[in-house]
């Protein structure tokens, strides 16, 4: 396995930082130390706290749309399945973290859309192309009469992912699973329930 | 009207820093500046930063439960009209800051909850006192059959808490309050519709 840059060191040590602290809490000083680089290799490679900052989003976000792919692209499931699977890998993933970590993209939402453009307007982008492959799987769904056709799918999709980031943010209270079982089976009962 | 005390003062400069940068960003030196309060002030009415925020964390709770009463009180309206007039009380004080402030209990749910136990206690303490009267509104909503008794009222109540955390989240990034709205449309529709 050839060995990973000093640059992408530098990135896991700040996605690690920001889920710890926020953007606010993390220094630049001690994401560098912890990479073992020097302070001016990190200048050297990101100009800004912000624009390192919106890097780690930006590869954090690559990451979660193959998590989308592997529940969404599954077609050995129904479409109303592969909504479904997408959520129970998520909860697969924040059980081996302890239901400790949420999702960086729902915490910097809230922590720093309000102090830096460069991020608010790069999560509003992320929000938009997040919604078209569930969007997609929704509208497959209501053709197959899986899911009732009373909403359009781009709003049905948007309030699945809004309603699944509050899940994450009583999880991580909570340090249990429970918001995220509860949203599932009232969300699946109810909102994208298989019309009778 | 009596002078505001200092040590009020200093919890409303630490609420307004709070909800632009959070917990980690916020600067008790900046705080005390803003108040106009020497730091030696602050270090006497409040012993460690946890400390502080835990106070202005349950200031704001306090003002939350008074908008609580407000909506859920209000026996002018049916049950279920008291869980939508919440929301839309909520959504006017959300305009009045442009969209760009959300609820600082979720932001410090996300941003806080991971590394300062204190609060996380706190935070958890506060999402189960607050369901308490929406489950009980719920509850007298399912009597009058004005909304299906398919989920338990505390089930429901926290469903509806959590996914409007989730709502304020997407309007803080997007400014807008497109996201609070489409909660609202498609929540009423669904999960707490009228039975046929």
């Amino acid at each position: 396995m050839p060995k990973p840059s000093l640059r992408d060191t530098i990135l896991d040590a700040g996605l690690k930082a920001m889920f710890r602290t926020g953007y606010h809490g993390t220094s630049v000083r001690d994401v560098a130390a912890v990479a073992g680089a020097p302070i001016g290799s990190f200048t050297n490679h990101f100009r800004s706290k912000e624009a390192f900052a919106s890097e780690v989003l930006e590869r954090y976000f690559a990451h979660v749309r193959l998590l989308v792919a592997q529940a969404l692209d599954d077609t050995s499931l129904s479409p109303r399945e592969r909504l479904q699977r997408y959520l129970d890998i998520i909860t697969g993933r924040l059980e081996a973290d302890g239901f400790a970590r949420g999702c960086l993209i729902g915490d910097l939402s809230l922590e720093a859309s309000g102090s830096s453009e460069l991020l608010r307007s790069q999560l509003e982008a992320i929000f938009a192309e997040w919604r078209v492959p569930f969007a997609a799987c929704i509208r497959e769904a209501q053709a197959a009469k899986e899911i009732a056709s009373d909403f359009d799918a781009n709003e049905l999709a948007d309030f699945l992912l809004a309603s699944w980031q509050g899940a994450m943010l009583r999880m991580k209270v909570e340090r249990s699973p429970a918001a995220l079982e509860r949203f599932k089976t009232i969300a699946f009962q109810t909102v994208f329930k298989e019309p009778s």
